[in-house]
């Protein structure tokens, strides 16, 4: 079985244990969810209308984490938020102020919005990146160290673009980035692509990765939590979309990149993972969505806890074995 | 605490006390819902595919109402019905027929399809507007004095309009409507217009009044019940509309407009008032629609009963103080 | 009452008895759910997301068909099932695999996908069509003795085409099929048309029937279940389409055709028979959708049973009486 | 032949002659090119990118206009101008300052641009139509006793509208308008509608006149000139649009309305008058284009003078004779 | 170089001399232009607004035509023409009458609108396709022997569909032709298909034979005059269109299919052969089409004349050597 | 009069003297055409559809360019060019072949189209920018020594991305670039925007610039030649779009930037220089189309001279003085 080589947060010198719930009797289904789901309602924060596509870690022997807070005007908000075990959340009902790293970035730290966030530790920090409106979206780069300040960074492309997720290290000396450019409304499109940079500001060297196919993810893709280490490859979980006569419908899905030259494809797994059909993924302010933003993993048992966002409402967790859902994009791969 | 100053129901003589039930222990919404939701199911009347965005005044001591019943073509249509205590409706299985005002009305008498009305007591009648098909959606008026028979004026406005809203009285001796101009599909635009008239027929002197903005409100807002008298100004409930990648979610809000010139904007509430949360605003016909069509209010107690469409199945109430709502809309205004 | 003159399944020696629930107590519908809906889950078999739109028929004194399964990469497949009672199947976990009738036939036999299956009894064999991808959908045209092996002939049509019904016997010695002319996405529009075959190869004297016209079926219309044979004519199961602000709604209806020349309409009712509003056919991978297929009748007591797809997810049931059908339609006629 | 009934420029006691030059030769055709087309050229004053679909009418022995002149920066403008023989034309350089008529109209008086004019006198004064920026394109109203200054009343209808043209007299009492309501774009669709008014500022009974049909009328109709009277209705010169693959060709044709009731179409055109194929009308800043603002007439002879726009940039002329474009009207009609 | 094996007109006892005029001195064009174009200007005939798009044939020693004659409705309409030359054409001012080939094809008989014909000899007649309207665009077959009387036979196809072309002889048996599925309006789609028939009534064993590619064919593709049986295969003139931000641009190229499998593509020139670059081309009613309907060849000379609509206004002509053309598509064979 | 302070061609020891024609007699025109245009015709060389939108600098006496050459394809490629006199052009008739920078670049060195190019001597070489096909248009970049051989380096943007235009030197240190982000279509919407480089590869601090405003400009902006160091900062020509009922017209207008900070618009004239209305901009592939790619100077007497596209067909010239085209900025911004 595939093993974890290589966890994201491997700075913690007393990790908290996962939030964990065995398979359900009977299923033999590769992601399963809580039973809990969903873990954290639209309204746990008097300021929000919805509570969902949000990013965690561990931190400091327990968890933190930047969620996206839609507030009562309908306007997308980042929010700071900490909890002991990563199920029951404290998140603060103001939303983060960011601070600009240097007097360059202060020219376009006037927030406008953001979005769909995800977290790594890199280095030394925990860097946020995140949909962020300057003349449309882009991807907005920020750090915290303590998770109650922020700091802002440039922006690391030109507008329009979405679904920006960092590498948990440098790659060849590089830092890393996969992103979806995007149109400035509900884009119709979208494939995955890779940057480099060698100082989280300036970016280039941008390669294809992969795009849209058919089925569960015919209309455009992007990538969900931070790439995963295994002995196969970066370990991607990434969503899909398919557009029905009503709409689109969010899934999510897996893909093994090349570990040294992550913008190739080793597997590409056709099913889908997991797909919108518990109630509150079926209904809620957008129907029939299942958007994952991070990825908690336990190396030694193999466990991987994913938090996703359920009808863009709430966030909602899911359970599954990292080694079987490498064999199983393996097993079913349309590369 | 903010005042009704003049209650649009001030004829009856001995007006029924509203529908009525308290805050929820523990919440601090200002508009909240009832528990018997939905208060008019969509099959109340054998020929009803559904029951909604409907308009109800207080009556002869008791309540009558003009409703949306969408009939088993899935056909627009209005109904006349009644109740002793605004919950509990009688609604006639037939469709009303409107009788032409005079020989000139008669020529545009011929019924497509109304929808979404409207009713105020106005002078000495109680006065319905509606979206009425004349070559496409615009405003019809007509009048009752019984709820058994209905007469139909001319239609305010050239095509294509929706939400007209009559004043409660005149303003500097004038009729005044505030409408929606519209396009003939599902229109992804719409601003709040303010029209006078002499005499009901014949409109004039319009000026714009709001527009669509950002959030809940980003793609079109209509005026909803006829507008409040208070010491603040017109209180104004109207309706927002967002455009999720699945479609357009219906939520409501409040402004207050100026007393002696309604089309100046003296503040807007940006959070919403209520968004479509429940099962029964979430799933129907249309999901994620909550409507409102009509307000009654208890001026002694400042009560408010909101009537509005859930999913545009359903007849749904919420209920509010108006002095909370005013207080609301001017600590949370963007004007 | 009216009759059923001509069973479909008239070959079958020991016809199964039809499922069959009675009108619920108080209803007056003409036709009406079983309370065991959905009948089939969307994942009654280990590989399938979904299925629904699936076609029915007696067979060897039980129930075979042939069932719409999308796989869980979204990817639309064909399956081959059985039954005792019609209520509880035995679907393959397997699609099924076409064998090309002929050399020729053997050029289009690539599968790319298939859905909306329909099956009929005509002189000597199961005869199944679909919405076959062929650059494009169209009508794909094979049969079956025994549920188990499957042969393709060649697409009735050119693309872009769906909704394939055939009728149960020739028409002047014509094999005749309706079918919907579409293009290659969620097509906005859609009139059910009549076509001619000596030889179900070769197909001409193409003959508009009827198209969509306003309210639950303004959008498209297209057949559903093989036609009844009546004595008033030809009942017709249809589905029509309606567009809300938050996209298409599946409702279905009934029509009666000439006896001799189908593509005259003799009646056809405005009202729906039954429009999505149960929780299986408002939520799902497709909300708002209720989508027949096939129908089984018993001409002895005039039963019959329509099996439909709930919200693009689960197999459902409803029964009417044949009779009252055909006398709702003729006292509702819009022709 | 028919006869002009009451010329729309009666009080000019000396009224200029017509421009004219005769029919070419060998031509049959009902509506011919002047031989000096264009005859306002694009950049007649300094400031005009484009001088097109203007309105001129006769004044104290000559004739004034008022004229859309687009800026270069592309902005819809208008400019007054004054000719001694209809010909060659002397255009203010600075665009039309329109006083408002009174406080009120002062509210709407803030200019955002201003397009396609008409011109009609109107019982004691020329009363000035255009196409008016009020939060999207509404008719604006205004009148001049002498092309030098002009008075701004207030628009007659909510946005948005377009082609807003005046009968020339009081019809029963009533100030009478026909409109063609649009949306805020390029309107792909577009009516005919007529309207009353007891004093030019509140506007109603409105009726539809007639809408878009096929060919070069499929996509929408507008009125052109001022309706001339003649002993068999008003003539009525419209434009009409069809949309070929490469955007909208405008042409022009005739309709005859009742006399007393002018929304009762008693003859309607099937060919156009004139279709965009001289060179100045098919190329230019929008090619294929033939637009008609104006007409003057002479009674005794008969002979029209048609002003139209060519390609959207320069002022064009065409002549016939009344008697018989109402002639051809009448052999082609479709009603 | 390669021949023509089998020319179309055959059966001509004398056929009349091509059309012709020598390649420009200096060019090296592979098509050149005529001199004379347009060689049918718009206004042949008092009824018509354009003649484009139009067929010619071999004929008694002469030649003979079916022509699309918009008329100044800008309604499509199919008239009958003859020439002695090919350069001078007399043609009808009325349209052809169609007969019905028998009680069933009377049924559609109802003329709604006919454009872009082809006519070829087959066996002992003319056949004539053109796209026939029929509850939206399909192909109508039917025939003449004198280019007088017209018969209509069943339209081949269910709508949507256009460019219908029959190849000149039974291939294996069964007649054939091409056509291209389309939609009902300005189709921003369309590939080449081939289909079979024992009748010209009934038609089937549908295969696709190509598609839009890219560059001037990356919108659509349509075959043009009649295929050309040489000894590499059958030449095939086809149009491309590129969609430019001003709307489609309608050019032409060749390919050479199989003789015996013709769905089969040989060869496939990459370049086209000519694009619209002449004034006639680029301006008129469409701008920038170049539309070939037919083509005339010597089979001793290889030389050959194609005849094309230019701007969907006027008829104009081309020349060209066969060999030429044979060569040119195998050495720049995108297959 | 404002000067022109750095030359982008100071490298040259003798400079080839500019193209130059005197502003025609009468003419107050800030800008005017060639007598000779267009300079370039269509078919200059064999393989070319279409020549235009070309970058041209000075070059060993003479001038040297990279030109959009649209093969008979309809495929945009990019050829290298030189002339003796900046007005007869020797371009080769195979396209460029780019040699990757280094074993990274070679990676995306497949090329699939080039088109829009900028040419600019940066420090000590030509560096060329274009829309580089790469999974969708983005910025690709090159450079030359001698317009013989090529090199490309890494694309600076992810897709999707047009116009993209170095400044002529480093700005603070960092190479400095102007570019639109767009989308894969003919993007109607488009804003300029300023990045920064360390080093051609990776780029950052992205800034708005200026966006479409109205008018010429409504739809969107780009940057044309490369800026000219004027001592009121960068003079910046661009293009604008306007979208017409009849597609895209192509104007050009100018700015000033600031001189440190170039995302700062210091200036912005309202009015256009330059519209398309003569007949070779009027009609071609594309109708409307004034394109500015290139401007060579001549700091001592203040001429320029601009290169800019017809009707995405021709190369043309316009000419002006800098210190003309700053006053009028100036004394008509919108800033």
């Amino acid at each position: 079985m595939s093993q974890i080589t290589q966890p994201s947060d491997a700075h913690e010198t007393t990790p908290a244990p996962l939030p964990w719930e065995e398979r359900p009797a009977g299923s033999d289904a590769v992601v399963w969810r809580s039973q809990r789901n969903p873990i954290i309602p639209h309204d746990l924060i008097p300021s929000s209308n919805s509570i969902f596509n949000s990013a965690v870690v561990r931190y400091q022997g327990g968890f933190a984490g930047v969620f996206r807070c839609d507030d009562k005007r309908r306007v997308m908000q980042l929010h700071a938020g900490k909890s002991r075990d990563g199920l029951s959340w404290t998140i603060k009902n103001e939303r983060i102020q960011w601070q600009p790293h240097d007097r360059k970035a202060a020219e376009i730290n006037d927030f406008q919005y953001g979005y769909d966030p995800r977290v790594v530790w890199l280095e030394d920090r925990y860097v946020v990146t995140w949909c962020n409106g300057y003349h449309g979206p882009t991807i907005g780069v920020g750090y915290t160290h303590d998770f109650e300040t922020f700091t802002q960074m440039e922006n690391a492309f030109l507008p329009f673009n979405r679904n920006g997720v960092l590498f948990p290290r440098r790659i060849k000396g590089q830092y890393a980035m996969l992103s979806r450019p995007s149109d400035n409304g509900h884009t119709p499109f979208g494939d995955i692509y890779y940057s480099e940079s060698p100082d989280l500001t300036h970016w280039g060297r941008h390669r294809f990765v992969m795009g849209a196919t058919d089925g569960w993810q015919a209309t455009k893709v992007g990538a969900g939590p931070i790439p995963i280490e295994t002995d196969e490859g970066w370990l991607l979980i990434y969503h899909g979309v398919l557009t029905s006569c009503n709409g689109f419908v969010y899934s999510f899905g897996a893909a093994l990149l090349d570990f040294e030259e992550p913008w190739k494809v080793r597997y590409r797994g056709e099913p889908y993972l997991l797909a919108p059909q518990a109630p509150y993924e079926r209904t809620g302010d957008v129907p029939n969505v299942a958007f994952p933003c991070a990825a908690l993993t336990d190396p030694a048992s193999g466990r991987m806890a994913i938090y996703y966002g359920g009808a863009d409402t709430v966030v909602c967790l899911a359970y599954a074995y990292v080694g079987e859902i490498v064999a199983f994009v393996k097993a079913n791969s349309s590369v």
